[in-house]
């Protein structure tokens, strides 16, 4: 299992520990994030990514957030010392969270987790906790971390759960195309959509991948190519413009992708390419399935166009990259971009959902 | 105008000199080419690169296999000398002609142009330069370099039709999307799809393109970015995959597009990504034409099945890249790719074909 993210324990001064995923698949370095600037930077930087993933990195940044406000305020923290003690840890807490919460707006599991996780907090000062008699702040970072570890291991249970179901749906020596990166690091365990290649390697099923390689950042020629070498499943790189006709050309039974967002009518957000994919999938007939846990789903909106679409910096499209046979490395300096990070797929192009809970078909939403 | 590609006249070694595109936009670079191994190299690079150009190189480079072949059998190319004289030198050159023909297959219009001069190299034998009395050497080179010469200014003159044929189609302010490289640099003259653009521009027509990267060697970030700054066109910049979301999101009013080859019944090769576009066009019902001239038309192939698909290095593909916020810079070193350079858009997803002639219609075609 690839340690994408850890809890690392110390009285002293805790941290988070993430593999860094833009070095990846050069060098394999981890960063020691202890402050909440410095993991913001890391999720907006994309030092960690993936829907599931950075709601456990939020999750455990409210953990980060109550330790840290429990080291600055330890004498108020003494039992019966009064004062304001809880009541202004949790505010500080809150602040740091609406930072965390604002720095991707996509992924719907970013809010959910770090909510879920303030919610735990502020539970714990009634009846026994309330605000007359707030709870002590050591308490408070305990409670948020058993919390996020909670997250934590509820995703890599929910990960096997998504891979058996969505292996159950795959033929023998099944092709597979995908998108960006949905395995082991885009969440806390096993992954989304390659939860479900890696399940179906598992139990001898042979599955051979076909994975696009995802511009403008490449996740999926870095990222996913790393993963599904290191698990030795067999894996070929295409760009995303060879998509449609690989579908055409070659053997696949199934388009797997992740997703940042579901609304409730089933329409799906996720990275910039996937829309296209669908269209692509209808047309040849290849059935498109959506691979995401159930904190992914955002019930409050009634379709996809009610979700947000981060839009990221034209910086990552114009320059960064080098063509395979020259040495020019960038658009002209004059030229511009739009560069959107999501793309929403209608539930009318996919075929399936595959969550924790089984696999839901499109007469399943209202 | 762009001087893609020009015939660099000396008496004692003729060149063909051509703007390196594998340096741009960072550098505007000439190369002389003077042996028949340096052209094929340069094609085989993408060094020039566009059926349309390519097939004016191969015609050159006919020309300049002829003027070699002369210089070297001077002494039996004297009037009356007998001997082999001019079939030994057809042979040399129909030999070189192979060469260059086999360098690229899928564009028909290297093997047309290549063909269409060594026809009329052919055509001088007879009736007064039967294989008994044939045609002087220098007469063979100097033919030769008249029907390249007339290959190209023909290009010219087909992309000014074929940009006037375009133009008409689209509506003030049009937004266009388009994929790879279809202007001057692919081309003698203005180019095909971007002809069009070029065309309604000067009309007053105020066009805005979209352009796709075109990944793996980034003709539409590098070439077609470079080409539209130049021609102070407004232009902006996308990866491929959101090329279905800029369909959805932004205004297109068209998608424009060359071609490498169009069978009998219309269904057209072009760069890898065209097919994903012609299918999202369709589904957003926006209107999808390829431009090109007839000389990319092959009535000999009778659909998209019969049309060979040049297949290039996974090195492009796995290579030669790196991430914007990374430096990491290459797929892990086991990773495969699956590197078509070409697919096939079959005719029902077309829209219109717009070459010198005029716009054909679907109906248009048997």
């Amino acid at each position: 299992m690839i340690r994408t993210i850890v809890w690392s324990p110390d009285a002293a001064c805790p941290t988070i520990r993430i593999l860094d995923q833009t070095r990846l698949p050069r060098e394999e370095v981890y960063l020691d994030l202890d402050t909440i600037p410095d993991l913001c930077e890391a999720i907006l930087a994309l030092r960690i990514r993936g829907a599931p993933a950075i709601g456990i990195a939020g999750a455990y940044g409210v953990a980060l957030a109550a330790r840290l406000a429990a080291r600055e305020v330890p004498e108020r923290d003494a039992p019966g010392a009064g004062g304001g003690g809880a009541p202004d840890l949790l505010a500080r807490i809150e602040t740091d969270a609406s930072r965390l919460r604002a720095v991707r707006p996509t992924a719907v599991n970013l809010a959910w987790a770090i909510d879920r996780v303030l919610a735990r907090l502020r539970a714990s000062r009634a009846p026994g906790g309330s605000a007359a008699r707030p709870a002590p702040a050591g308490d408070l970072a305990s409670l948020a971390l058993a919390e996020a570890r909670a997250i934590h291991d509820e995703d890599l249970a929910m990960s096997r759960a998504m891979g058996a179901h969505g292996a159950a749906l795959l033929p023998h020596g099944a092709g597979i195309l995908t998108h960006c990166n949905t395995g082991g690091l885009a969440t806390g365990g096993l992954g989304t959509a390659l939860a479900v290649v890696f399940t179906a390697h598992d139990q001898g099923k042979a599955p051979r991948v076909f994975a696009d390689e995802t511009r403008p950042l490449l996740q999926g020629a870095r990222l996913t190519m790393w993963e599904l070498a290191r698990a030795g499943i067999p894996a070929t790189l295409i760009v995303d413009g060879a998509a449609a006709w690989a579908m055409k050309r070659q053997r696949i039974d199934a388009v797997l992708v992740g997703a940042d967002r579901i609304a409730a009518n089933g329409d799906a957000a996720n990275k910039i390419g996937t829309y296209g994919l669908a269209i692509a999938a209808a047309r040849h007939g290849v059935p498109f399935y959506v691979v995401a846990p159930s904190s992914t789903f955002d019930p409050a909106l009634p379709s996809g166009d009610a979700i947000p679409i981060e839009e990221r910096p034209a910086t990552e499209v114009l320059a960064g990259w080098s063509a395979g046979a020259s040495d020019a490395d960038a658009a002209p300096s004059s030229a511009g971009a739009w560069n959107p990070a999501f793309d929403v797929t209608p539930a009318e192009l996919i075929t399936g959902w595959v969550s924790e809970q089984g696999v839901r078909r499109r007469g399943d939403f209202a």
